[in-house]
């Protein structure tokens, strides 16, 4: 397992003199940068002086080249509490520096721009029926759409660090290639030349491809969320993010998170992968639809009302893919050791009938459940999540490496 | 999640302008020390100013201080490349500040001693059945052994930075209270005061819980393994140990890697745990020893002899286990996305005889497959791996946070 690539560029070496100068300036500015961006309430550069151990000049230079960079922005000062000048407040900048997250999923293409403060800056997601469809085709429209958004965030004079793609498959951290997105029906693929994506003055926009239920993952650490847990993600297929101190964890390539194919019976349905009884043929969508009397290519909504009115043959679904999750994810709490999952994709809305049998079959399954209260509970990020959680990781490099932003 | 915790005392701050001072010194010597432990070949002081960026100057100070400490040693200096002072290569030093592992097992006690070189210093094992035993008597027999070896560690002029306690069972991180042990039949209690260890001065030994297939699992970073795998040791019970980068993933209050009862087939027999079809009753040791027709307390001299004789019935009991492991291994593999397992505690003798069904039902069951190089191997860190891994992981927190040793 090795670390995510990064979007951004990192300064490399001067010499051996300028470079050790350098790296020291760097690791002052990003700790000072990590200071501001991390507390809980704004700090003053007094704060953040007793915060990182540094002295309170070296503070202030490297303070100032956060501010004019346009990474951090002074709020009024207010009234030092004993003698002394009033201490001026540090936030992140507002509509300055801003992240691009795109995603192509089977019924919509997205693209969303969050600055550092995490506002949404614009959002655009367009319907479709990407099953089987010419990736080629489809990433030019979304590359379309990404240039119209970013011509906008220029002309409204905010600097574009990146960009993350989300697709619903297996993404080579390490070549940007995609190998298979099988609800997609792509495979070995390069995505970010077919997106053909450049800022308004023709300069290359650095895109990094990820997979969706990991970003969808990262967009809920914005709530009220403990640092480390299981994020699954349901649709078509079923996908995970296992985050860990409020980072993704990392894997060799990039592959993790690949759950839909989980054992749940071995007596099962023989499944699209090969294997028998996998947990996609009792939890992914298309069978939760199935089995509760819909067409596959129903909507949510549907499904929704028929619950709503107590409908049996789609209470039992419900209650099937309960099951099944509640198996599998035991499997995953017993190994990761984590206690609070979090349902994504289709399950956010089907948690209210999802809980019981999920928390129930965790129960029996949990070798520490006598000891510590398991918590099974709906994404907060709302819809669209790894378009947020996109942008919102392009933004947590900028922070973590301002220097090349200043 | 939360770092696993530490058993060296961290300085506290003295006052803010004593503290930042403080602070500043500690890191770069956290860093100096970082840099003379992970280099692949012995550094010079130059060397480690090239590597961490810090002046000659501030380098030579703070390796005479980690040289004064013990921490580190100096061999015969080289001659230089270029013109100037021959280079001192600098190397962890030996039999100086030592780590101590210890461990209570379902049919041994042991305690071991490693040097901040890897090498061992002391190790002794004892034979017995512990199934079922009075932990105030284990405890207390494994006290006098270990007191025993303090003892001629401190004889030898060598420094104890402290233990580990390696325990077959659910261990609090944050309270160091041992929940369950269930094949020791030891549950809800303290065993540090049970061990009632001092040092020959009377002064205290921190000891830290920790669980035994995690610590086996660090035992495997002293040979040459790839930095993130997954570790499984297989007994009476299966246990698990996560590495990312050469760390254990950590999981709140250290519950992970319980992987002995992941659903292997929900059809399957009734398990100790009082759900159906675990892994246990699959890949055990005591139900292959049942299922090649030996008794439950047999050895693993005899099934071996069993299956290098070719036996039909033990052959089929390793197989059954085989391909219950790869089911279990396949979907961690998906989950997590390492490639590499390393098969621990009986499986690393039977490893032969279960490499072939493990690596087809992975084959079959994880998604990256076609794209990745999935390897089993045996441990290669010999018999009492938590020993080891137990002094190894106290030694690790001593290069980590050096300051408070030298």
């Amino acid at each position: 397992m090795t670390a995510e690539p990064s979007t951004t560029p990192r300064p490399s070496a001067q010499g051996p003199g300028a470079a050790r100068q350098h790296t020291l300036r760097e690791r002052n500015l990003q700790l000072v940068a990590r200071a501001v961006f991390d507390a809980p309430t704004p700090l003053s550069r007094a704060d953040v002086a007793a915060a990182t151990g540094l002295t309170r000049a070296t503070v202030s230079t490297l303070v100032d080249r956060l501010v004019e960079g346009g990474l951090v922005s002074e709020l009024p000062p207010v009234a030092a509490q004993r003698a002394g000048r009033p201490a001026v407040p540090l936030v992140p900048a507002g509509r300055s520096v801003v992240g691009l997250g795109l995603e192509v999923n089977v019924d919509y293409l997205g693209a969303r721009v969050l600055d550092l403060t995490g506002e949404v800056v614009v959002s655009r997601v367009t319907a479709g029926s990407f099953h089987d469809s010419d990736p080629a085709d489809v990433l030019g429209t979304l590359g379309t759409l990404a240039r119209d958004v970013v011509a906008e965030v220029h002309d409204g004079g905010m600097r574009l660090a990146g960009a993350r793609l989300a697709l619903p498959g297996l993404v080579d951290a390490r070549t940007a290639e995609l190998e298979v997105a099988p609800n997609l029906g792509w495979s070995s693929l390069e995505p970010v030349p077919l997106l053909g994506l450049r800022g308004p003055d023709g300069s290359e926009v650095p895109v990094v491809v990820a997979n969706e239920a990991k970003l969808a993952a990262l967009a809920e650490l914005a709530g009220d969320v403990p640092s480390s847990f299981l994020y699954v993600s349901g649709d078509v297929g079923i996908g995970a993010g296992i985050v860990v101190d409020g980072r993704l964890l990392a894997a060799e390539r990039g592959w993790n998170g690949e759950v839909g194919h989980v054992v749940v019976d071995p007596a099962g349905p023989r499944c699209s992968c090969g294997a028998y009884g996998c947990l996609e043929q009792y939890a992914g969508k298309e069978e939760i639809l199935r089995s509760a009397g819909l067409p596959v290519d129903a909507s949510l909504a549907e499904l929704l009302e028929l619950l709503r009115s107590h409908d049996r043959g789609a209470g039992a679904a419900v209650q099937r893919a309960g099951r099944a999750l509640g198996s599998a994810l035991a499997d995953f709490v017993n190994l990761l050791g984590v206690s609070t999952v979090v349902l994504g994709g289709v399950y956010t809305e089907l948690e209210p009938w999802l809980r019981d049998e999920v928390l129930t079959v965790m129960g029996e399954r949990v070798l520490a459940a006598p000891f510590v209260s398991l918590e099974v509970r709906a994404a907060q990020a709302g819809q669209y999540a790894a378009l947020s959680g996109g942008a919102r990781e392009v933004l947590r490099e900028v922070v973590a490496y301002p220097a090349a932003w200043v």
